[in-house]
């Protein structure tokens, strides 16, 4: 594709590193582009969008005067604002992150990042979440060299419809083997919750955050993010039906239907 | 199964109508179960969790003496906490609504009823979400002899681990005319900005909904609901990856590596 226009988001919040660098990346690869993001961090946000809250726009001062904005809101809340409101012309290409923490594996539900692409994807339009495996001690800079061959593979390369792309960056302590375009894993981030007491008296809770125990095949993101590789996963959301339930269980109801009318 | 112990919660709030006919159902059925809910509505939560705000448990006077709590978070959140902080015992069930407005169609990326499920379904607990496609004049007594058989026929019968099942009765003025077992459709839910000026002056907006425009084939639930089925979709959180993509696009990204590094 010939001068994409390219909406970024992320997760973290306007503030955090990661969009920074996406930013930094798409300026040297000379793309036209502008931000839009939350006015502060919405991880675990998922897809959820803002249905009984005012949501308020500001204009944000970036570096090189490249047009950005914060929204009070969800990254899918920013890709909604960004195109119903915001931007003057239909985005070619959604990029989200880079994400502090991996939203590898079955962390796709759970994720902003991957949420406010697949706001994107819902609309027909292309999108790239990005994220890196290391919540303590991630080096964003050092990713920045791989953002644009990703994403001018997937401009000239276009998948279809309803699939997305999932990049997870590698741990930043370890070595960069290459790139490794798979299926994602099992795991996901479950909840490890602290009690503290108010100072009312009554407790309250952190949900807190903890991988699931689950066991990972050698050819998944999670697998293959340990060993020092980029994963790349092609996600689709067009369906979800499990069509071997359909064919097992053929019309359960029809009798019970006749029973109760 | 004999004797499940059944978890209800939904994303309309603890005090939501559509609720209360889940539980009078499982009442009259006999069976054994606990509420744990949002303390009020989070439409459009999605599987979204909060990591960022302290979680309140309440207990929540329930008719017949049955267990409930409010917590103030998704319905994720609260199939959290029960599970992880306030049940003596893990459900073998868990079911979510019954959820004014459709969940229908790709409304399950969106829908916090279908995500409160989804996270039971990722820690392995069987789920079904239940919404009507009412938003303004949903009757919700009239669905209560469905519920029981949806339940009992899924207890009878278990779908694999990673399944869930979205239920969806069609709009109340129409004459409900049987069940099917169906995939869902491609719809969803988008936005449909209300710009409004705040009191200082400057612009806010509500993000409002309509559905996309989008075309339905016939064996989808979006079709059959405007016929008057209530339709019921296994849906499955295992394997989102795209494998034609997979299949498709071999190591890419091979040369790009050794070029970078």
């Amino acid at each position: 594709m010939k001068n994409p226009y390219i909406l970024i988001t992320n997760d973290d919040g306007i503030h955090a590193p990661g969009i920074l660098t996406l930013s930094t990346s798409l300026k040297k690869a000379e793309y036209e582009f502008a931000i839009v993001a939350p006015s502060s961090e919405k991880s675990g946000a998922g897809v959820s969008t803002s249905i009984n809250k005012p949501l308020h726009i500001h204009p944000f001062p970036w570096q090189d005067k490249i047009p950005a904005w914060s929204v009070n809101g969800t990254p899918a809340d920013c890709v909604k604002m960004a195109i119903s409101v915001i931007l003057k012309k239909k985005p070619d290409l959604i990029l989200s992150g880079i994400n502090r923490g991996a939203n590898s594996g079955r962390n796709i539900f759970y994720s902003g990042t991957v949420g406010g692409i697949i706001e994107g994807t819902l609309r027909q339009i292309p999108g790239i979440a990005f994220s890196i495996d290391d919540f303590y001690e991630p080096s964003y800079e050092k990713l920045e060299k791989y953002i644009h061959p990703i994403i001018q593979y997937f401009l000239n390369n276009p998948l279809p419809i309803g699939t997305l792309v999932n990049v997870t960056f590698p741990q930043s302590s370890l070595e960069i083997k290459g790139f490794r375009m798979v299926r994602h894993g099992q795991g996901y981030l479950t909840e490890n919750p602290v009690q503290r007491i108010h100072p009312e008296g009554r407790h309250y809770y952190w949900l807190g955050g903890k991988w699931a125990d689950v066991v990972e095949e050698e050819d998944t993101d999670i697998a293959l993010l340990k060993q020092g590789y980029i994963t790349v996963v092609p996600i689709q959301i067009n369906e979800l039906t499990d069509h071997k339930i359909l064919q097992q269980h053929k019309d359960p109801f029809e009798e019970t239907f006749k029973k109760i009318s």
